[in-house]
């Protein structure tokens, strides 16, 4: 952490600030210019928290070298955590595909997605019971209803389930019913609901807000861990920009950035990405080639009859011919693709 | 709504389209081009939901001409919502200004703050008891005991209080010592905590997200409204842009943007947009004569001790020549300052 | 300037950047802590380009402490810079309003413009002979023929004019007949432009790109006043971000921060910024509020029939409208209107 | 097109929109509501400009259904273009790899650069000799002796040349020396540019503006075509966002888009979208998975001596590295790369 003292700033108003430091526990390093004076605290804790002293007398920027998170980072724990899903490693050699319908509508429908992702070589079931949504006249999910259903599509096929929590006191009944909890893009920084999955012991998918930067999805992840919880998988799924040509614009960057800084698993969301069924498969496999550890895609037996994001949703066939071309360019990575065997009859 | 149909759909697509239409009560209008044929539909219900017909086979584009909000537009009710807050009103003719620190520290500085802010003009006591914060390692507030000092603060000095709740299950509690209940940037589209606050009888500070648009904004008082809570009074805080100079971009088209599509208060908080002191006077001064109803600025007794936001946070003298301006432009734009008498002693 | 070395970097890398920096003419203080060594310059030249370093072995990051821009900054010259356009003083105690048409159209068309906003108390002409479009296929201006009508009004109603240069090779023809060339925003960033209208002698009016930051307008600036032409106007005229109720964000913030960075002029373009006429008078009071020096507003005798932009420029009414409550706010700045008297028949 | 009339439009009103149209040579239809009517449009010309109805009285709303581009539109030419570069083929099967430093130092730098680029693959040498930078007090290349060196590089390695122009009275002069034109991102609406290299029968590298949509670009490269130079390849080089984890926000999606919506082969720079050394690589490869025709990378042999872009510039080890990845990437897409002989000593 830098303090950088304005070029009036006194001899008192530096004394200050260093004084301020060594009572914080640090050894502070003033350089002395012609001009400007600047005060250097190379070994501060990682999270320290130094914004106090932007309002100082003769301060005029304070300026971080060391990251805000820390449970998270990379440098904390310097190999990759694995987040295990009923059997199903996310994070390790193996690409993972979560997919199924936007939102659950009937027993019929999901034991059909969930049959055929699975043939396809998807590993774990998508679902939504609870459903967040922009305009108070939407459909807003079946509830626990659309719980059981999950349940016993997965009792049928043998894939784990992931579907979205979005308030705290769901917590408890979405645990008994899902093997990952998904936070939604709207709640990332819905911090009572971060708390609450935090201290529960069930992986944990944090979608990335639409307006978030990766170091505020960092935070986010540190939240969850702070409380306890480290089985957090992290989903980029497209930022708000002023392009509108797609729903929103794949910050495929975020790849490489967050494996950089993080030990924890990042999957690719390019259904809401993209918005529009036909840029889903280019933008799966730009996940796959960026070093992606999977994918999360809508997938609906009857697009056209979905009652939530039809037009993203990929049918059985563009599914399949996707996981195809996801499998291809995985081995080009040298990633093979991780697969649930299915179960007996 | 306008449905354009792709310039190679078939009849059969066309009248299945119309059928669906005919279905849903209304009367469609196909008409047919050399290349390419268009269905409308110009006597749709407001806020009716024609989704699920974007995946309808031939389908290139649905169109909507209606808006998706109804109970928050001005056409469903063209005069301004005037809020009564325990006597203050908000969105009437005179301008109304919320002033106080960013967090509850302690009695001394919440009264200190209360009494200087009343003296130079404004009309409602702002503090934050619950803080979500980006950091969990940030102060989160004094909760319970931070409402109390509020209250008394009220009690002393006459002004009513906003203060922001952060979930469901606060609600009733901060109910219990809030005249207004403010909902945060980031939780503008926590849809549990919007329906928690549409469920109770108390105004409501709705807080645009940072990169929200102002029709997300006013879908997310739609929730509140529809839930039977009419008294909201909106709140533009500045939108994340590319520039950095400023902590946000305060988006001052929003005022006469809302102002023309809806019947609510629209309120701005320069603090949060410009992120620096020195920024704030210009911004408020805008805010009044871009036609805003009100204000809610960061004041603290001490800004460089301030836990919170010291860094925006004006000081009393500050905010003392602050509000000569502001008396100043508003009575430029034909508007009074609303003041409230000095309690007896 | 502060160099941030790797956590692993060695003690040769560290004295090889402290020698570089030195042969630079410098004297860097390196600092040591337990884990990282940080290397400060405190007397950096203003505009010093040090990003070479930024790839020198063992450094993570070079941090820039004094700005990149010189000549335009307000520490390099503290009184405002006001620019004498033919009489008209812009960036001195008068607010001064250019306006005018998006395109000249023909003769009538502009003196009837010229007259009304003269008469409502505009003190400079706006209007369009080149046009930059968007479109091949859209109308690209009359050119010569356009600067010769401008002229004509000019002559007749005492207004000195602004009009666009949209390349090099035009420079010399506009400077005969304006008297401030504008570099619209699109051209914010052709260097190739700003180095021909820095050779000459004429004001210039430079309108930030939607798509810059302030500081890019500061550096752009610089590449006029550093070829040798002082007279720069700088305008805010609307930035691209997420929103669309708008046709562009007016970032309004950048009125202040650009009146504590720089010593030049700063006007506001409503218009562009709005798009729509309802929204125009709005932000024009709103710039005022904020302390602009001015303002450039589009105004068409028949806006119904305008060749471009109609639909963003106000009629000649509901700009005299706009003047009045101009007036009114400016005088609650403190400042009072600058306006050009009839010249005799 | 669609016109929405208001709701409280009157015949007189309706009639004359109809009458306009008619006067265009349009058919309109009418469609008649209990609140308001529409008027459709259903044959509209392609890039028909429908903006004056805007402004008409008694309209709501204009509603375009047909895009604003048309010769490079996929509609107008449904097969992809290929663009011949001296006997290297850019949008066809082969995947086409460009590669260079950011500015032509020397001759040395250059030679090395080109021979190691080839030897790992590149097929296209890039290289600027006049350099657009934000500073005015920054390299701004070496101009026409610059142009010679890479003349000589090409000579030497048979690598064909793209080098930058960056005003239009260099087109003559920099298409004596290059092979492709490229017109860089900051320039994309500089439209006297874009109108000279039109005006040339050369190919033209076109840059994407770092806040233009894919449809301004699809206009930018309109301009070029209409006027009558088809040889046009477009580039994705990243867009500015919020997010400041990568120096631009690479939109990736911009390659399906563009791919579908015109015939013009579109290539990657995944060097100015990361913005540091690390993150080239993986964004190279999600280019490749998702569809685009080939790369612009930037490549030292020293980078951390680059006079511009060294922390984004990768070694030579490194581009051999990426470029053994590409291949394989491209392999599983099913192309190949396009290599250029060694020419006989």
């Amino acid at each position: 952490m830098i303090v950088v003292m304005k070029t009036d700033a006194t001899m008192v108003e530096i004394s200050s600030v260093v004084k301020t430091l060594e009572s914080m526990g640090y050894k502070p390093h003033p350089t002395r210019g012609a001009e400007r004076t600047i005060i250097g605290v190379v070994d501060a804790r990682q999270g320290a928290d130094f914004s106090p002293l932007e309002t100082a007398p003769g301060v005029e920027q304070v300026i971080p070298i060391t990251k805000a998170y820390k449970l998270v980072s990379r440098e904390f724990r310097p190999e990759n955590t694995v987040v295990n899903v009923n059997g199903v490693a996310v994070g390790g050699d193996r690409f993972v595909v979560m997919a199924g319908p936007c939102a659950v509508e009937n027993r019929d429908q999901v034991l059909t997605a969930a049959r055929a992702v699975r043939d396809s070589g998807a590993s774990i079931l998508r679902g939504g019971a609870f459903k967040p949504r922009t305009s108070p006249y939407s459909f807003q999910g079946l509830g626990e209803e659309g719980l059981r259903i999950l349940l016993a599509a997965k009792r049928e096929t043998g894939l784990p389930v992931v579907t979205e929590v979005i308030s705290p006191d769901l917590v408890p009944r979405v645990s008994e019913y899902a093997d990952i909890l998904q936070i939604g893009a709207r709640n990332m920084q819905n911090y009572a609901l971060l708390e609450a999955v935090g201290k529960i012991r069930k992986p944990v998918l944090l979608k990335r807000g639409m307006m978030s930067t990766v170091e505020e999805l960092l935070m986010a992840a540190e939240y969850i861990l702070s409380n306890g919880n480290q089985q957090v998988i992290l989903c980029e799924r497209g930022i708000r920009t002023f392009e509108n040509a797609t729903r929103n614009t794949l910050d495929i960057s975020a790849v490489p950035v967050i494996k950089r800084n993080s030990h924890l698993p990042i999957i690719v969301d390019p259904s809401h990405a993209a918005g529009h069924t036909e840029f889903v498969i280019p933008l799966a496999l730009a996940a796959v080639a960026a070093g992606a550890d999977g994918l999360i895609v809508e997938v609906h037996p009857d697009p056209k009859t979905a009652w939530c994001d039809g037009v993203q949703s990929l049918s059985l066939d563009m599914f399949a011919d996707m996981m195809d071309q996801v499998r291809s360019v995985a081995e080009a990575m040298g990633r093979s693709l991780h697969t649930v065997a299915r179960t007996a009859p």
